[in-house]
């Protein structure tokens, strides 16, 4: 008796559907419950079912965004491969997909990004969840004895400084030509070779340069 | 006989702290020559003579907040230092002015952003001069040893990659908190070690683990 539940989702996701048809008629605003039933010519009060504020229909419309991020995370964290690359897929995924929603519709996309920007803490949610699956790669690769002698911490933070250029979606944009996944495996392999010297032997070839 | 050139300079100057205290007020607007001229209470015509287009004008105040960056590279350019303290150098000053600037007005550093993205051909120049900078620099490194078996564009490009967080004024912004002289030191230390090896060696690291 499953059926009433799958018609609710079916449901929730054809209103979220038409939401982003708003967006991508008008450009970031914040949509109101009223202007989506206004859209799908349903009631406000039905539409309030499934949404009961603006702010309940903003995170389920973060979340529909960030939906096939969290799926392709987690088919990198499970896959049989070697760490190093699993780590580079781990940002690989994302770019792409984000390179190719950009693709698609340009407009759309900043769109997206300008409500995002007007809902910090909603996407801030969403970029640690991330911070926490890159946490967790980084430890399986110290285990296998990469980024010897660092804190777990510092790696952490590091490599998502060095990545902003195929993370944050403002720079994938402005960097179109450069943020690729080709260079990302440059970046990638700097990282794993750099980082991969500890401290003290990094100062020992400071002082002998 | 240079006083009329002096005076015609500080003129100049004048009249862009003026268009500064206009950015200041009112945000980041296309300034025309008749609004800088009503806040200065000078004729029009006495104002074109100094710019005499609002294209003139924007190429003033970008020279102007651009001066001490040029300066400052400049400066680091000809020190006597050790290459890779010049490098690491050169991104700091930079990011230092720029941290300095937003934190003595925030509200007035976003303006001149916005400003610059309305007019990109003109930032582009001087963007291409930073990176004509770094090539000088990646290439003296390169004479004393340095990213050995690399091609100059190759390590120009991933350095530029690799340091948006500390140059592009959105992420400094942005990541206030990461974007710390300290970390790019890290950075910097990480890209010396991890590009220092050639592509060959690499490829032996990577079969080995």
């Amino acid at each position: 008796m499953s059926r009433p539940m799958i018609d609710r989702e079916a449901t929730a996701e054809l209103l979220l559907e038409a939401a982003e048809e708003l967006i991508r008629e008008r450009g970031a605003y914040e949509i109101s419950v009223t202007d989506l039933a206004l859209a799908c010519g349903m009631s406000q009060s039905n539409v309030y079912r499934f949404f009961d504020s603006k702010e309940a229909l903003f995170d389920a419309i973060a979340e529909r965004w960030f939906r096939d991020f969290g799926v392709a995370m987690e088919a990198i964290l499970n896959a049989d491969m070697p760490v190093r690359e699993k780590l580079f897929r781990f940002f690989e995924c994302r770019l792409i997909l984000k390179l190719a929603r950009y693709d698609s519709d340009p407009a759309l996309f900043m769109s997206y990004l300008a409500l995002g920007e007007s809902h910090h803490d909603v996407v801030d949610g969403y970029i640690d969840l991330a911070t926490h699956h890159l946490a967790v790669l980084v430890s399986e690769a110290m285990a296998e004895g990469e980024f010897a002698g660092r804190a777990i911490d510092e790696v952490v933070g590091l490599i998502n400084l060095m990545t902003i250029p195929f993370c944050d979606p403002h720079m994938i944009v402005e960097h179109r030509g450069q943020a690729t996944p080709d260079n990302l495996r440059r970046v990638m392999d700097v990282i794993f070779a750099g980082l991969g010297q500890p401290e003290q032997a990094r100062q020992t070839l400071r002082l002998a340069s």
